[in-house]
C-alpha cells in the first residue's frame, strides 16, 4: 500500500501537491496503532501489533489480528482520500479508531464476507465521524478520543440484531439481570495475569503476555505512559475486587483497560506529570472503574459491551472542569501529545 | 383561520405592526407541510396533504389526516402568539415539526379526547423547543432539523405508559428479543411498492400511491429533491435486502423514510448538487439504514417508534465534519433552502 | 468543622490569601441546603435540614438526614481543597449537590461501610464536576442545575447492580412493564397530604410535615418561592390525576417533587416574577409531569429512580429558547438568584 498525502491549502496557506511514500505510509500506519494508546511512535505501534498478534493466534482467533490491520489501514486510507489535515494522519491520528473498529467486528460479528465488508466502511467511517465529533467537543475543549469507534460500532452491533446477515458471534443476550459468575483465585500469580489482561484488553485480547508486550511497546515510547498504565490496571483491578465485582469480568481483565487509557490520557497526555495530575489521574482511574460497572449494566437490555466509552466518559469528566495542574499546562485540553489542533 | 404576523423589532430594527392576512396563513400553513421534506412551496405541501388523506382515508385512520392538519395549524400558531421570528413562520418553519406531531399522536394513540388536548399542546411546543434546540446545534453549525417532533413525541409516547388516560393504539410491547417477521415478495412489482412506500412512511403514511404523490410533490418544487427522495429510497430498499433486514419492516417501507429524509437533506438542501456531493449523500443514506436498524433495537425496550431519529443522526453525522464539497458551499449548516437563521 | 477559603487570583486579580471561620463555613453550609431550593439563604437551609431530620427520624431511616448532612460537608469541603471560586462557596453553590448525593445513596443503598466511603467521594465529585458540567451548558447560556448529583448517583446505583458490596436497598427491581398499584384517595384532606408530599419529596423525604417545613423555609427568604412551590405541586397533581397517573407514585408525592423545583427555577430565578412568566412556568411545570411521566418509563429496565432529571430536563427546555419575558431579563440563563458566572 502507498502512502498519499496532499496538504491542504486550508490549512497551511500552502498546496504541495500529491506525493507517495512507502515508509511514510508504514509509518502513519504504524503511528495510528501507537496513538490508541496516545503514543506517536511507530515502534510502540509495531509492538502493539505483535501482541494483537500474539493473543489472536494464541485464541486461535486470527481474524482478529488481520481486522485490525485491515481496520487500520481503511481509516487511513479514508483520512486520505477525502482531504484530512495530512499532519494528523503523519502522526496517526486516522488510524487509531479503525484499529479498534477492526479489533472489535471480528470478535463481536462472524467473519462472513459482509463483515468484512461492513468493517472496511465502519473503519473509514470513524476517521470522518472522528472530525465531526471533534468539532463538536471542541467547543468544550476536549477531544472525542475513541469515540468514533465507540459510536460506530454500537450501532454496528445493534443494527446486526436486526440485519441478519452479519451474524452475532460472541456476544451477550439481552437481558434484565445481571449474571454474576467465575471465581477470583486469590493467589499472586493469577492476580498479576488479570492485571496484565486488564492492559491487553485496550484491543480486546484476553492474553497476559499480550499484556507485558503493550507495556514495553508503551516503555519504548513514554516511560511515563508504561507506569501509568500499569498502575491504572492495578488500581482498577482493587477497587473491582474491593467492591465484590462480577469475577468472570475481573479475572478476563474488563475491569482495566478503560481504566489504563484513562490513566495515560490524564496522567501524561492531557496533564504533564506532577503530583497533583497524578492524584487527579488516580481520581479519574477510580470513577472509571465505576462508570465501567455502571455501563455494565445500563447495557444489558441489549447485551451491548461498554466498549472504550467508559474511559471516554471518565476522561471527559476529568478534563472538563479544566483545573490547572500546574502554570503550563495547556488549558485547551483537545490537544495530545503531537497533536496539533 | 387568519395569519397575524408581527414583525420583531430585535431582528430587523423595526416595529412593522400587527397584520392579518389569510392567504398568508394558508401560504404558512402549506409551506410547513412542504418543509418536511425541505421544500418551501405551498404547491409542495398542499399535494403532501392531499397523500396524507389519500393514505389516512385508504387505511380507514382518518384521525391521522386531521391530526396533521390540526398539528400544523397549532405549531404556526404557537410561532405567532410567542412571537418567533416572522420570516421563519412565512418560510413554513413553523409547523414542519407540527404537522408530524399531528400524524403521530393519532397513529399510536387512541383518538380519545385527552389526545386530542395533548396533541395541540406538544404540537405548540415544538415551534418553541425548535427554538431551543437549534440554540444548541447553532454552536456546531448544524439545524435541528425534525428532532423537537422526535423528542416531544417520544416523551408523550413513553409518558403514556405510565399516565393511562391517553391509552396507546399501535405500538410494539417492550421486548428484548427482536421479533423477525413476515415474508418479501420477490417480484418487480412488490419491490416497487416497498420502494414507494418508504417514501410514504415519511408522513407515517403506508400507502404506495401517498408515496407517488409525495414524489410529485417534490417535483414541482424542486426536481432534484425528487430524485433524491426516489434514489434515497431505492438505496435503502436494496441495503435493506442485502444486509437481511425484517422483511415485515421492509415490505411496510420502514427502512425507507429516514433515507428519504437523509437524502434530500445532504444532496439538495445543506449541499449543492454534485458528483461529490452525491457520493457523500449515499453514503449517508446507507449509513442510515444501519442507525435505523441499530435504533430499532435500541427502542425495544420500550416498544418505542425511532420515528425520525435515524434522519436526524445520519444527517448530523454527515454534517458535522463541516467537508467542503465546492468552493461556494455554506460552511453554516444551520441553513436550508429559504432558511435564514 | 472549619471553613477554609482563599481567593483565586484567576479570577479577582488579586490574592488575599487564607483564612478560617467557623461562622462562614456554617453559613456556607447552610445555604447549600437552601440552594437545592435556589434560595441563598442561611435560614431556609436550616429549615431545610429541620424538615429531613423529621422526616427521616419519622420514618425511622435517620442515616438519611445524618447522609444528608455528610454529603452537604464533603461538597463543600471539596469546593475549598481544589481552589474553586470561593464565591460560590459562600453562596453555597458547593454544597446543594451533595447534600442530594446524601439523602439518596443512604436512601437506595444499604448503609454499609463502603456506602458511607462512596457516599463522601460521590459528593466530593458534585462539586469538580458542577464546574465541567457547567462549562458545557454555559455555550447554552443555561446551568447544569442538579445534574451533576443526578449524573453521579445514576451512575453508582447502576454500578451497584455489579459491584456487589454496596447492596441496594429500596430499589425496584428492572422491569420492561410499568407496575400500576396503589390507590388515591379522594377526600381532600388526602389531596393535601399528597401535595404536601409532593414538596417534601425534592430532598427524597416522603412526609407531609416536612412538606410544610420546606414551604416556611422557602417562605423567610422569598415568599415567592414559596408560592411558586405550592402551587407547581398542586398543578403536578392535578394534572398527573387527569391523566390517570400510577397512584402509588401520586400518593407518595413523585409526581411533585420536580415541578417544584421547575416552578421556582422558571418562575423566580431565572426569570422574574411576571404575568409572562407565570404562564411560561405554568406551561414548563405541566410538562415536568409528562417527561418525568416518561423518564419513569424510560428507567423501568434498570429499576432506576428518575432522582431530579425530570426537572433539569424541562428547565433547560423552557430556558434554551432564551425567550425575553421582560426588557430586563438576563438573557444568560447561567446565572441564578445570588450567583455570580
Amino acid at each position: 500500500m502507498i502512502y498519499m498525502g496532499h496538504s491542504m491549502s486550508e490549512q497551511n496557506g500552502s498546496f504541495t501537491g500529491y506525493y507517495f511514500s512507502f515508509k511514510g505510509t508504514v509509518r502513519a500506519l504504524l503511528r495510528g496503532s501507537g496513538q490508541v494508546m496516545f503514543q506517536e511512535s511507530a515502534y510502540t505501534g509495531l509492538l502493539i501489533l505483535v501482541g494483537i498478534f500474539w493473543g489472536a493466534y494464541s485464541a486461535s482467533v486470527p481474524q482478529i489480528a488481520w481486522g485490525a490491520l485491515l481496520g487500520l489501514a481503511a481509516s487511513t486510507f479514508a483520512g486520505w482520500i477525502i482531504g484530512e489535515y495530512r499532519q494528523d494522519g503523519e502522526q496517526g491520528l486516522w488510524g487509531f479508531n479503525g484499529i479498534l473498529v477492526g479489533c472489535a467486528f471480528p470478535t463481536f460479528l462472524e467473519p462472513v464476507p459482509l463483515m468484512w465488508v461492513s468493517l472496511v466502511c465502519c473503519a473509514m467511517l470513524t476517521t470522518w465521524m472522528r472530525r465531526g465529533f471533534n468539532n463538536v467537543t471542541a467547543q468544550f475543549k476536549i477531544n472525542s478520543l475513541t469515540f468514533p469507534f465507540v459510536f460506530l460500532t454500537w450501532t454496528f452491533l445493534l443494527s446486526a440484531r436486526v440485519l441478519t446477515a452479519t451474524p452475532l458471534a460472541d456476544m451477550n443476550s439481552p437481558a434484565l439481570i445481571v449474571h454474576i459468575g467465575g471465581q477470583i483465585d486469590w493467589s499472586i500469580g493469577s492476580f498479576a495475569i488479570y492485571w496484565l489482561k486488564g492492559i491487553s484488553q485496550v484491543f480486546l485480547i484476553n492474553n497476559w503476555i499480550t499484556g507485558i508486550i503493550f507495556l514495553i511497546a508503551l516503555g519504548v515510547c513514554s516511560i511515563w505512559a508504561a507506569i501509568y498504565a500499569a498502575m491504572s490496571s492495578a488500581i482498577a483491578l482493587l477497587v473491582a475486587v474491593l467492591f465484590a465485582a462480577d469475577p468472570a469480568d475481573v479475572t478476563a481483565g474488563l475491569f482495566g483497560f478503560s481504566p489504563v487509557l484513562t490513566g495515560i490520557a490524564l496522567g501524561t497526555t492531557f496533564y504533564k506529570v506532577s503530583w497533583k495530575s497524578a492524584i487527579w489521574t488516580v481520581a479519574g482511574v477510580v470513577a472509571t472503574v465505576f462508570i465501567q460497572a455502571g455501563m455494565d449494566t445500563l447495557m444489558l437490555p441489549w447485551g451491548m459491551p461498554t466498549l472504550t466509552a467508559p474511559f471516554c466518559i471518565a476522561t471527559w469528566l476529568f478534563l472538563l472542569p479544566l483545573y490547572k495542574m500546574d502554570d503550563t499546562s495547556n488549558p485547551d485540553m483537545t490537544v495530545w501529545k503531537g497533536q496539533k489542533k
